[in-house]
């Protein structure tokens, strides 16, 4: 197996003591990290078959975008500014109803060049044609947890197929791609699910084996739906229904009491911030002060394209870190190193792979990206992390390596073809009845 | 004069009727735009000295950043997630006072590098040693509206000397370097600043006929400061030492009544909002959709790399474009065109030269960025002023334009030698006691 060193960079460890080496290294054989510290004085008689100078650079974890819909940046920009509902009924949903697997291909590619461009290394998808999600992730080199998301708001016989794709998928795909790529079964949303379905889902899951990915209480309209429906709050219904008795993560959480937090806490929930889409689509503030202050796992999310829109993990970094600053009236809430957990450490625990992605240690997976730092938002040289958090953006990024492979190398992307995605998205788009 | 002719590009003009031109052309002779249209079908005798193909980027006008303080970019990432005035008084302000004319001179060198880069073309700045700002913004060839800062929290002898610096330093400057640099007159904010010490400078802008520019409500600590010293909330203590009686641009403008949102109106008071500085101060959000609909031009504002930590103001575009549908719960607020509006046009507004600068049109200053649209999260390929604001971020700027002359290009920067302007800034940041 290949051995790489990477030396002379500037190493943000994000381990349990929140390291960082100045002068470090950080070496890899295979998809798995072998070293972590000062760079080595000699290297001659060490094997490795490559050795790379970063002159400074910054090496990171890769970051974690723990929710998306990949497919759905084919619509992209495509109506903004408008209500959530009728941006939804009117605008998204007929487009995304003459969706092929074709389209659903090269919306995919446009997400995954941005994200390799911009520093996530592993992304949570939700959506349809999985298969060409699947498909994509693996020849890309990307590592993703993958779910069919399933809307219940059709016939019995619909949502029966929907149940047996998920699941085929999940037979087929999960623990493939060496590994990179796993699965999750995913009832859409409380507001779009019956009870009765979610149950079945659960059920299958737990025969599977697998976590749980769903929306929950991303605006008050739906927190509100929920109690006239159910007479219960999304947080105590899911409970009711028995699923944060497997590994769940939701997406949003915007909408909570303080003791659905303590629940979400109870639990071990992970909850997904999608903190652009939620201003975008004017759904609110997630209480996250509260709730990592209660020991959730709190991870960072991009959304989809439609409603962010873009899936520059760096903006929900930044955000995370000044936004609830700004509205808590609180300058310490959520300093830079804790965001910075958001985007890594948290992000491993909600696609529930904590003990090999997340940070930068001996035996992990080398999922790691490499900053450029000689730029002058990077100077005076000081406070890494800070300068990481507030002052960088994506495309600071000019490495993104995933188990061990350059998905991209000074800036050049190495295993997709970003001409024809720019040219086939184009003309899926152009297909689609507006 | 040099004749050049920008053709084949998205011309996205904020023009009154908010034009975009597909497969359009901007010319431009010496330092104005001379043509804005369709690309002429034959440029053989048009007899353009430099005819660019664009193949599709986007031209928009120079972004205007209205508030700043460039030198401070030597405190990038000193000191972050503090309590304000535990990071005022025990950091920035210790720090600041051992700041000599080199210091001001190689961190302006750092802001002005990271604004050309991201498509910044005019920007305020107040602060001290304004001469070093001068010198460095008439060499980069950027443009700025610059103020000498009077914090009055000092002995009268101190006051005066501020005064007669600021006053000999806007005789020096004003309407130098071929018009691109103008001066403001600038009192801190009224906490530093006695009504005395206010009408002193007020008295001098209008002797000198210049505008003034001033710290605003920021915090909710400095208006009930003002009204326990002076019985007034800031706005009304302003008004009542005629200080809107001159042109005004005010900063930060976060706190604020409705009626004090009319007296800014009544009296064309410019805002310059800092969205970013602002959220990671915790000071708040400012009521920017009620200034906007009471007719208030507001602007873009980043603050100085101390509190943001980056002058990128395509963040601030973005963020202006979703915080405040995000906590007014309205996802129509500040849709996509103003918040573009916000950054070009009303930022003309800000720093008083609406008349040439702000929009692409023939006659006005030839201030033009050019930003890559041959990239992944650009498509699919509609809706630009969407994908500027909503997608795009700094980097994707290839070209800046000041004046009609080049100061990056293809992402190169051609005025200012950015490997020595790091190298020095870390030289005086070194030096400071810490």
């Amino acid at each position: 197996m290949k051995k790489t060193i990477l030396i002379h960079a500037t190493v943000i460890t994000v381990n349990d003591k929140n390291e960082v080496i100045h002068d470090g290294a950080v070496a890899f054989e295979g998809d798995k990290i072998t070293y972590v510290g000062p760079t080595p004085e000699d290297l001659t008689d060490a094997g490795y078959d490559e050795v790379i100078d970063q002159k400074g650079d910054f090496i990171l974890p890769g970051l974690i975008n723990t929710h998306g819909h990949a497919g759905m940046s084919l619509l992209r920009g495509y109506a903004d500014d408008l209500p959530l509902q009728q941006w939804l009924e009117e605008k998204m949903w007929p487009l995304e109803a003459q969706f092929t697997a074709d389209s659903v291909k090269w919306g995919t590619q446009l997400s995954l060049i941005e994200m390799i461009r911009t520093g996530t290394t592993t992304f949570v998808d939700m959506y349809d044609h999985m298969d060409e999600v699947a498909k994509a992730v693996e020849a890309s080199g990307m590592r993703a947890r993958l779910c069919r998301g399933m809307i219940g708001l059709c016939s019995e016989e619909e949502r029966q197929t929907k149940l047996a794709d998920a699941t085929a998928f999940a037979k087929e795909w999960h623990n493939q791609a060496d590994g990179r790529i796993t699965v999750m079964m995913a009832p859409h949303a409380p507001y779009t699910c019956s009870p009765e379905f979610i149950t079945q889902i659960i059920e299958k899951a737990d025969e599977l084996s697998l976590p749980l990915h769903i929306h929950m209480s991303e605006t008050a309209w739906e927190v509100g739906q929920n109690e006239k429906d159910y007479g219960l709050r999304p947080v105590a219904h899911l409970e009711k229904l028995g699923m944060f008795n497997r590994p769940t993560l939701v997406a949003h959480a915007v909408h909570l009491t303080d003791e659905e937090i303590d629940i979400l806490a109870k639990y071990k929930v992970r909850v997904s911030h999608n903190v652009v889409s939620n201003l975008k689509l004017a759904s609110g503030v997630a209480p996250v002060p509260k709730m990592l202050a209660k020991g959730v796992s709190v991870s960072l999310g991009t959304d989809s394209s439609a409603s962010n829109n873009n899936l520059n993990l760096f903006e929900e970094l930044k955000l995370a870190a000044i936004l609830h600053k700004g509205v808590n009236n609180d300058p310490v809430a959520v300093p830079a190193e804790e965001a910075l957990r958001m985007a890594t450490r948290y992000g491993a625990d909600g696609v529930f792979q904590s003990d090999t992605l997340g940070s930068i240690e001996v035996g992990k997976q080398a999922d790691l990206i490499v900053l450029d730092s000689h730029q002058a938002h990077f100077h005076p040289a000081h406070e890494p992390i800070s300068h990481v958090v507030y002052a960088a953006n994506g495309r600071d990024v000019k490495d993104t390596i995933v188990a061990g492979k350059f998905l991209m190398r000074n800036h050049k992307l190495l295993t997709i073809d970003e001409e024809r995605a720019i040219y086939e998205a184009n003309r899926m788009f152009q297909k689609l009845k507006r």
